[in-house]
């Protein structure tokens, strides 16, 4: 930690380590396979702790991270974001020596991967079941069809399954209420299993949002599970109910370079592209992009309480708290921060201290 | 653009000249130094129009960056940030061979500098008029004499002037408004310069926000401006009235990988980690993080009416529009968009295709 100078992303293994093993113990209970979505980490060292937890195959969001990816040592990539026909030659050269699995979601896409693809790859319908992003809505029948039968053309297309991400889980507080997007998911996607079983009989249900993976106990319903910022966690998902405090694995590390105790403020070297401008409302509504953690060199040990980041321009942090706190704090000090939100964090810093054997190794943000 | 298959950056090279012309204009008519801040386009290509355009001293937000544009041969370089110390060694480094000038906002940063700095300097005191961010308040003249007496301790520190950036302009609309921020801006750093002129008699007065450096008519009061924006303007500078749409020279193109005719929506490759969560409020209050425009190779000629990203996930981007615009879209079109906030655009996707010359060229993002 002695030579920590500018915003550092501190990760904590055997948190992570944990939170992992945790998730495939799920899985395994479920008698689902999990496919954890790297876009979190973005990392082939992070990558490796998910492997020694027994995990075969993987999810990511581009086709570039899947090229990273196989370059690591991963065979078996799913590309959780519908085909971008622009890359259909980067389609081609990973289909040609992993197994790759895609999501299409129009016919006019599988006419197009029916026309140019020249290896086999697996692909998944992309289901709609409430975030309103990408995905066919359950009762597009029309539209699934055309899907399935663009891509029987071509011997190289095979249909594994229907893929959700109930990503509105990320706006709900309560047990209940990430319960009762589940029992929606299950019925919007459990008829389609039956529906089409005859004519594919391996087929399979997906899904992989962090919120419900983490928070629904049984999700006996669904074959594979994908989701990815479980890994770290961090506050939007703590105060989503998703993870504890002691669950996150992920902390940014920023030097004090102001104190302004009669505004009750700090300024740290920390902003919007070191945490990301995402952010979290915290207990009494007020907005905050990070919370200041109790931190040493062997990890963190609890929250400071009332003291968070208030506001971030491009690399200031406005770090507001109580007088006891601000008032102690000393220009040239180093203070660490949970994020609201982990994945962009981890995407902008890019690099990561590994707070357990303080060894530093960098991530294949950006792909 | 044959080869663009992922989001990527453009740059309109001939509207980035003249904005930067435009405001070396301005700040000439009004007597006061252009130091245009970096931070906005962290490239050293760019850095050269800029260059082209007679400037010489330039303001940067890091050291790291200032380091950078060391390198790409500037000599003259404020670091408008609070100094961190963990960094003194960097410091000495630049202080060695460039003309580097610092912001000292407390005793403690000024006697640890007087201690530890080994070659000359120049500083400013930061003036918070307003925006609550760093600085000091301009009444508060015990801590600007107490940096003022500890830099004295030094020969190697020599006191600049008063610097403030009034970005509570960000949040304004009307040119009244903005113009009644600076006047207030003026009625707090005149004074200060007056009170310190006889002791400091070349001590000047520095500002530098996009909006107000953009709307303000007569800057004749202050002698330096660091505004960074300017050079590729967004559309949240647009709806500040800061720039006309014309004025942008920042887009980024993205494919379409899914079109929701039903929801008149379409997905496109290009989400949080290119665009950044940064958004702009649109004339109906909706939240838009990005402006669909009609782009062909010359460039952009317009925008498409209502046709704007709703959200953004970290890949993902909802654009949502007219019937008549979304179901014309085809997967695999290339489609381009006015970010919200260009530094954080540009921050994230570090590397630039110049449209007039077709060219790309990276930036130093990041440091």
């Amino acid at each position: 930690m002695k030579n920590i100078q500018h915003p550092t992303l501190l990760v904590n293994e055997k948190i992570c380590r944990s939170n992992i093993s945790q998730m495939a113990r799920k899985a395994h209970k479920n008698g689902a396979e999990l496919r954890p979505h790297f876009k979190t980490h973005q990392s082939a060292e992070i990558g490796e702790w998910v492997r020694e937890a027994g995990i075969k195959g993987i999810t990511v969001s581009s086709l570039r991270m899947a090229q990273a990816f196989a370059e690591a040592g991963w065979t078996d990539i799913t590309v959780a974001f519908p085909v971008n026909l622009l890359e259909i030659k980067l389609i081609n050269k990973l289909a040609s020596h992993i197994q790759l699995r895609l999501f299409i979601n129009s016919p006019a896409t599988a006419r197009a991967l029916q026309e140019q693809l020249q290896h086999p790859l697996r692909f998944y319908v992309e289901i709609d079941t409430g975030q309103q992003r990408s995905g066919l809505a359950a009762h597009d029948l029309q539209r699934m069809d055309a899907i399935l039968q663009e891509a029987s053309k071509s011997s190289l297309l095979r249909f594994h399954g229907f893929y959700s991400h109930p990503g509105h889980t990320y706006a709900t507080q309560t047990q209940e209420e990430v319960n009762k997007i589940y029992q929606e998911v299950e019925a919007l996607l459990l008829p389609l299993k039956d529906r089409y079983l005859p004519q594919f009989p391996d087929l399979v249900l997906a899904v992989g949002d962090t919120p419900g993976c983490s928070r629904v106990e049984d999700l006996t319903a669904f074959d594979e599970l994908s989701p990815g910022n479980f890994v770290f966690f961090d506050m939007q998902q703590y105060h989503k109910g998703a993870c504890q405090l002691e669950d996150i694995a992920l902390a940014l590390a920023c030097p004090v370079v102001d104190v302004y105790p009669e505004r009750n403020t700090a300024i740290i070297y920390g902003g919007a592209v070191h945490f990301s401008k995402d952010f979290y409302r915290q207990s009494d509504g007020s907005q905050s992009f990070g919370q200041m953690i109790l931190f040493d060199e062997n990890g963190w040990s609890g929250v400071v309480e009332e003291a968070y980041l208030q506001g971030l321009s491009q690399e200031h942090g406005v770090l507001k708290g109580p007088a006891k706190i601000i008032n102690k704090l000393q220009v040239g000090q180093l203070l660490a921060f949970l994020p609201a939100h982990s994945c962009l964090t981890a995407d902008l810093v890019r690099k990561y201290y590994n707070l357990n054997n303080q060894n530093t190794f960098s991530s294949f943000s950006h792909l």
